[in-house]
């Protein structure tokens, strides 16, 4: 059969996997697919690095929108990330009746509504596998895998830079500023890694995850995002003696009222699956009401692991591009006139347990005290670890874990306890699921 | 949109939790699938059950035929297992241009290639995600999620029976028969567990992952079976001594000169990730070229989450049901004319690690003389244990742990060292996967 014309939109460590792997795989892929899948023009700004992973076997060019207005073309991969040239090379491709390939993720947590709309109208499909955890199928687990559920929550290791952060300051006992430069030496990490420590990336991810799960737009701008740059290793060495791992977990769990998305460090009990995820591994858990828990796990990041998402999204599209677009599944899993109004609910809403560490004078009736408060709050105390002061010390860490409470709850007790005079310093607070 | 008419071929624990899921989540189905999915006629000998689940809200018959040829249904839900009417409830479908949906592994195993066939000349879709690891969406995954990759291997639990047999016996230390009895008690193990616990299930779903993996033939009769009847707690004890856990895999992996299938006890270093799936769960691991390993872990049995399954397959079929054949994902992943003949490899050709144990005569030479065997046949030796004899005891169990080998000349080395005059019984023989 004719070949499907693909361009492809930056050739750098993805781009240049997507190249390899369709090239190295281009007989198993064609029987998958029915017809051959050809990369037939390539746009980047670096034409020499075009030029050698190529051998020049297609057309090159340094203007995307070569490319994208190419009539030869039928589906353009979007791989240059960021919100400003990809979101124009995205919605002209789509203008132009292309079906369009993307891994980036900020792109469509950010203005995913604006695009989603624009390729139904066109008729045009926009698959994003590579958006989310990398080379794991979760996107097509989710939307098509269970849709016979009521999805219940997902919680995710979704971004491996954190992971990786995480599970070497836990193996080795060091602070986050020198594993962070450790990342960075080995490549784990960006010289400028704020979107990743911070919780960003994780937190686009997890806005896809909850739009399709629940049927609901993208909204970016109400999750609560926050990263790991404050952990300090005496917390995840008290997790880790109470029977946790703290792992930065993308959250996104129906309530009645709404929808929480959040992003946050996050004690895991141990024995758990997820909390055994190491390194710069991705996993992501789903639990929904048919099928129970479900976990996925795998590479989330690189350049042949996500490669294997985006060539899996062209096969999907190719065999689906002269299709009736009823055929298709709905970019959000939902069909479009069918999403739900569900609101995404601020973080003062949201249930979780707490970890609470504190500095306190070693003296009589302060415990009496704090746990005074909580119980006042109605927050109850599921664990308590209290580290005996060494001598001459007069302070002492008391950590306290709670059952789940509603978080403005949590935020009123600890701003209580914080006033307390025995009190040194504030209070640690971490957030703490069962995911059971 | 007019609904799409499902006609349910049995209303046992997975019809019911068909019926059941589909009626309580039809709001959210019907915004995935974009048309309600309705169960309008019900086949079932035992109608008052079928009157019971249903609330009379169907066509209701004894008949599975009056079913299978009424024109008003669209889609075929086969639940009734077994080869005999099934077979014929399944053909007929096809015959009469219907789609079938069906979790019958045995079925599919043994004469998926005769249905597969019939399927395409027809046009309509077979679709089977519930045949393997019940709500966990493994088939979609390989057939759809990881087109982009040469697979290499897959090994799977794909047996929740015998994983909860093993994990007991491991905690509690007991013996297969114990462990059976109790696992009868709880309904984790059938009156009659053949099936499961020689393997024989297991083998089905690892016949069906190995066609959709490497693009061959169904082939049940060529895959190796062994269950884990024969297993001794000794074993367990010893396997976790030397840091590793035993697991009933089903394994299919690409050789150059062929594909092994086998379904056997497997030693599994501690420290995987699937070493950990406990009790009746299921997980699969795959490890393809691209992507790397990734696993899905999951519920494999089960009234709601098998049904999970097959209303996602139903959700599929809904949504292609009116599309044109080529724009549907083939049955066994790759094109029907583009299928491997990539042949099934005998036992003896495999490569594994071993597990050797054995019993000798506490005397000197003894370990000199096993060990100069084993180099005879150029395998070498991974890891040793033996335990010192008791008191009086005069004999002691020797553990060897190999690299990998082929099997045949592990079969010529374990015959030579049963011939050595200190040897007291015969060679306990376990295979070993390190699955890195």
């Amino acid at each position: 059969m004719k070949p499907i014309n693909v361009g492809l939109i930056g050739i750098g460590t993805v781009g240049g996997g997507t190249y390899t792997v369709l090239s190295r795989n281009a007989e198993e892929i064609t029987r998958r697919a029915g017809r051959p899948i050809r990369i037939s023009a390539v746009a980047d700004r670096n034409l020499e690095l075009a030029r050698q992973i190529t051998g020049g076997a297609c057309k090159l060019t340094d203007d995307a929108f070569a490319v994208v207005n190419d009539p030869e073309i039928d589906i353009i991969v979007e791989l240059i990330g960021g919100y400003t040239v990809a979101k124009d090379v995205v919605l002209q491709a789509i203008a132009n009746g292309k079906h369009v390939v993307t891994a980036n993720k900020a792109l469509l947590a950010v203005h995913g509504t604006e695009i989603f709309t624009a390729a139904s109208q066109r008729g045009v499909m926009v698959a994003f596998e590579a958006a989310v955890a990398g080379g794991i199928p979760i996107i097509k687990a989710l939307r098509e895998g269970l849709t016979a559920n009521r999805i219940q929550w997902i919680a995710g290791i979704i971004n491996g830079t954190t992971n990786f952060i995480l599970s070497e300051m836990r193996d080795k006992g060091l602070s986050f500023d020198e594993v962070l430069k450790e990342a960075q030496r080995l490549g784990y990490a960006e010289a400028d890694p704020t979107f990743d420590i911070e919780g960003i990336d994780a937190a686009h991810k997890a806005t896809i995850l909850s739009a399709i799960a629940f049927g609901i737009p993208v909204q970016f701008d109400k999750a609560y995002v926050e990263g790991i740059t404050k952990l300090q290793a005496a917390d995840l060495k008290y997790a880790e003696q109470l029977g946790y791992r703290i792992k930065l977990l993308g959250i996104a769990r129906r309530r009645d009222k709404g929808v929480e998305l959040r992003v946050h460090p996050t004690l895991v009990p141990a024995k758990r699956l997820i909390a055994n995820v190491e390194g710069a591994m991705n996993a992501v858990l789903v639990q929904a009401d048919a099928v129970g828990s479900t976990l996925y796990y795998g590479k989330g990041a690189g350049a042949e692991p996500t490669a294997s998402a985006v060539i899996a999204d062209l096969v999907d599209v190719t065999r689906l591009a002269t299709a009736d677009p009823e055929h298709r599944v709905p970019h959000l899993a939902f069909q479009p006139d069918a999403l739900a109004d569900l609101p995404i609910l601020p973080i003062g809403e949201v249930e979780t347990g707490c970890y609470l560490r504190m500095r306190v004078e070693d003296k009589p009736g302060v415990l009496a005290d704090i746990t005074r408060i909580l119980a006042d709050q109605q927050i109850s105390i599921d664990a308590m670890l209290q580290r005996e002061p060494e001598e001459g010390e007069g302070a002492t860490d008391i950590i306290i874990l709670t059952h789940v409470c509603i978080e403005k709850q949590a935020d009123a007790a600890i701003a209580r306890i914080e006033a307390l005079p025995a009190l040194q310093g504030k209070v640690t607070r971490l957030r703490l699921e069962t995911l059971g």
